[in-house]
């Protein structure tokens, strides 16, 4: 038996386009001969649907394209594609996420998701009903199979013996001899993810004693990115076949021989989270219909590199770079940001700052007394800044990128409404450290994000002489603090936690006001951390401190 | 046997206060002489705790204060008190939701909440695990009690026969003779929120053939305000007792009898409304430290209904107005502002944002083409005057609040990093009708809100001669269509629908950076809402209104 493993980019609720999508790739399925092909979690719908899911009209409109796909599919081949559907029952929620193998213009049978994740990003027990996989053996010309949804694999303890459940359903349904497992995934993107399913996988290819089909989504979802990365593995935790990262692409695989018929090189770590950062710009642009992007360019490197992922999402036409000089402003900026604009090949424009800068000091001091420089004057030209490039977006219908790091971003060292405005925050879940890194890779043959930017003090130039330095701590310790509270939610350990904790409690009012943030770490600032503001958690640990 | 009912305001994480708050109403229970006192949900930790639950250093210093607590509450009493407790288990979620009976500086029982909300602002299923209720029936002092925590009760199938639940586990624990059912509760208040209650509550004394004391708790927690209203109520749906609403409580129930020391008188529904949105700034301000607040007086009725809101909230010593006058600002708006902030008795400055525009514009195109006066000119004005009240709120540590309505951020008619900029939303939740009906309450008696404000047509000033009316629908049919496809998720009916529609599905990127949003509907835009940025769901709604 010859199956494919379709692993597709689909668009969140346009059912059209969807469709069109499996079809297209059904017919490819077909003309290498397949029996049948595998599409990843919610394939209609797309993923995640979030609260879409409480407009029925919407759902109503996804089970119409059902329809029209299931006659409009090939007739010879076998077709698993990933879709909402309505909880028949007054009581519950009122959807299942169901998965249904079509053939011959017939739904030949269904299939409903068990394990509903409720952590980090995912909220589907909003909307969804629980189902029951112990119905979703399956037989197939003769093949057996056993078919999962995404998080129905995910039941397994750890090897420190936890799970998030307090039984694995999994675990309960009685392993029959079968030659394949199938899950349709969609599983978020982010750095050292890979590890985690290739556990969850492996644990059930051996409770089932048969390889497991990993089909996974791509794609970008506002701050979600799916990789891809899709496979089979065998029991031992062999890979008989993988799918390309970061692209759409279908592999074929000899059920009777485990054979692949495409084999896939290794990627690093680096290409990858650069691959995933700019397939989740390119996504959000092309999927909310934006064309062109810009963003300030402040000779630092946060904006380089920003720069420079814009420009591989988009093209150096569609990324428009602005030198925003203030009263602090260097020459030297000005210099880097011009060098860094040549060399992505995109224009650059100047607004000088300054003489709105001093206008509105003046206005503002008619009203009330503005006293010594300080964080007024400073938030002042951040929020010019933002105004200036604002005022761009609005004229030229383009997105304003904001260039923040998740360091700043944990320490609210960041300007809401000032550096903090835009569309979309690229970079907010990279710690400085990352940050560095991509632009190293980003030279690795020619320089592209120039030296003087990589080599040059981080500085914010709000005030004169200001360096990064001076407000926060070096970033090589302010990173590793940003991984243990945020990330992994450690306990204070050190001198930097210890200065970082309190100033993470109290900034979450600007978090609360940031843009989507592109998620690339197991817990990144944006919709999958639900932190309240008003609370005294900081006495806890200042008290702690003392 | 003599209960008291000590409906308390908690502060989210002040685990001190929180302790000293319930020792204090313990205290005054017992020189009641009462034999229990029965508090609201999560009382020690506070509630909704949302994500601080992964922190495992603050479970800690809760279950450090709780022990504090069992040994300095007094010994002749029985206390229910509500708290977060660890799951002893490695599997399952890492807590309990839970109550605890304590007599005699000893924890006398412990009990679970089983239900877990996952709907609207409820995120429980993250961190809590699913206790069994069945085992809290308890004895006390010979009189039997069966206990249950907020949502224990909301199982039941509604009047057409529906539940979110697929079956409801208080229908299986077997109802025994029973003197009283309590619910510890903290349910959030929205119009028309107490009839729930009420359904809920009279099916569960039903069932059990018992009263029920529902212990709401009160208070603002961000964008959501507990209203306190807790209760006795009788199997057959009468009102025992009842406590105030907005404002802690205690009152004292006589079992034997069925009669409550205190009666209270009913309220309206528009001064509750009213009750609660001061309660939320207040709250919002007292809990986050924060003294001052500060708006923009437009002189219109949404900045005036804020204005007059605050000033209840906060005092008009801590409330400053300020006049921002521009190009197309008119000499009736200033002096509307001016009236108001008479009536109001606070302060008002006045920042002409003119002369900074001109520059702004000057320095823009310098840069761009501005082309013809449009958006681009327009969203200007409104981030000048966001800029210039964020430069007071940074220089006199003061926070500024928004003015928008829940009807205009619907359409989007909002400019981003401009008017919503804000650390509070306070009445983005209100129709705009409900803006008009607040503002007739307040001038009941005497004119609080200038009667120039209330008869004036809606503008927001930004380009000659504008009028609401020229880019919004009349504000009664738009408002009808805010209810029926945002709050109601109702499929398009009027022509109004079809024009709302794209427009809420389209500017999402807005509302994802507006700030906390006082909830007082039963879907409010906020983080109980979590709708996609990037989908083409907008496009079926259009393609269905062809």
């Amino acid at each position: 038996m010859r199956i494919a493993l379709a692993q597709i980019n689909t668009i969140l609720a346009d059912f059209t386009y969807n469709r069109n999508k499996i079809l297209e790739m059904a017919q490819q399925a077909l003309q290498k001969k397949c029996d049948l092909v595998v599409f990843p979690e919610c394939t209609l719908f797309g993923y995640l649907p979030f609260d879409l899911l409480e407009r029925a009209d919407v759902v109503k409109e996804q089970e119409r394209e059902f329809k029209n796909l299931v006659k409009l599919l090939p007739a010879e081949i076998g077709v698993i594609v990933g879709l909402i559907t309505k909880n028949p029952h007054k009581k519950g929620r009122p959807y299942f996420n169901s998965a249904a193998l079509i053939s011959k213009n017939k739904i030949h049978q269904k299939f409903n998701k068990q394990i509903l994740p409720t952590g980090d990003v995912f909220d589907e027990a909003r909307f969804i009903e629980s189902g029951d996989f112990s119905k979703n053996y399956f037989e197939w010309k003769g093949r057996k199979f056993f078919l999962t949804i995404c998080e129905d694999i995910w039941g397994w303890e750890d090897k420190n013996g936890k799970s998030p459940y307090k039984e694995n359903p999994l675990a309960r349904v009685k392993p029959k001899k079968t030659d394949l497992i199938i899950n349709l995934s969609a599983s978020p993107y982010y750095v050292g993810k890979m590890k985690r399913r290739e556990y969850m996988t492996k644990k059930t290819a051996q409770y089932f004693k048969a390889p497991i089909m990993y089909a996974n989504l791509v794609g970008g979802q506002d701050e979600i990115i799916f990789d891809g990365s899709s496979y089979v593995m065998d029991p031992s935790g062999k890979k008989l076949l993988t799918c390309l990262s970061f692209q759409e692409d279908m592999n074929v695989f000899e059920l009777e021989t485990e054979k692949a018929w495409n084999t896939n090189p290794a990627t690093t770590e680096i290409s990858d989270l650069h691959k995933a950062l700019v397939l989740g710009i390119q996504d959000f642009c092309q999927k909310t219909g934006i064309q062109k992007a810009h963003l300030g360019l402040s000779g630092g490197i946060d904006s380089a590199l920003v720069a420079a992922l814009a420009v591989d999402a988009l093209g150096p036409n569609h990324v428009m770079g602005f030198a925003l000089p203030g009263p602090f402003s260097s020459d030297e900026s000005l210099d880097l940001a011009k060098a860094l604009a040549n060399n992505l090949q995109i224009e650059m424009k100047k607004i000088d700052i300054n003489p709105i800068y001093e206008r509105a000091l003046g206005q503002f001091s008619e009203a009330f007394d503005l006293g010594d420089f300080g964080i007024t004057h400073e938030n002042l030209q951040s929020r010019l800044r933002g105004l200036s490039l604002m005022a761009y977006a609005n004229k030229e219908n383009s997105m304003l990128l904001t260039t923040g790091n998740k360091s700043e971003m944990a320490t609210g060292y960041a300007t809401l409404y000032g550096d903090m405005c835009g569309g979309l925050a690229p970079i907010a879940d990279l710690t400085k450290k990352q940050v560095f890194e991509l632009c190293r890779y980003y030279n690795q043959e020619t320089e592209v994000i120039p030296v003087g930017i990589l080599n040059r003090e981080p500085t914010a130039e709000l005030r004169p002489n200001q360096r990064d330095q001076d407000s926060l701590p070096p970033y090589d310790l302010l990173d590793q603090s940003v991984i243990s509270l945020v990330e992994d939610s450690s306990a204070v350990r050190t001198t930097t936690d210890r200065w970082l904790l309190p100033k993470l409690m109290k900034t979450e009012f600007k978090r609360w006001q940031a843009p989507p943030i592109l998620k690339v770490s197991a817990h990144s600032f944006g919709r999958g951390r639900r932190y309240p503001i008003a609370h005294r958690a900081q006495e806890v640990f200042l008290k702690k401190s003392k």
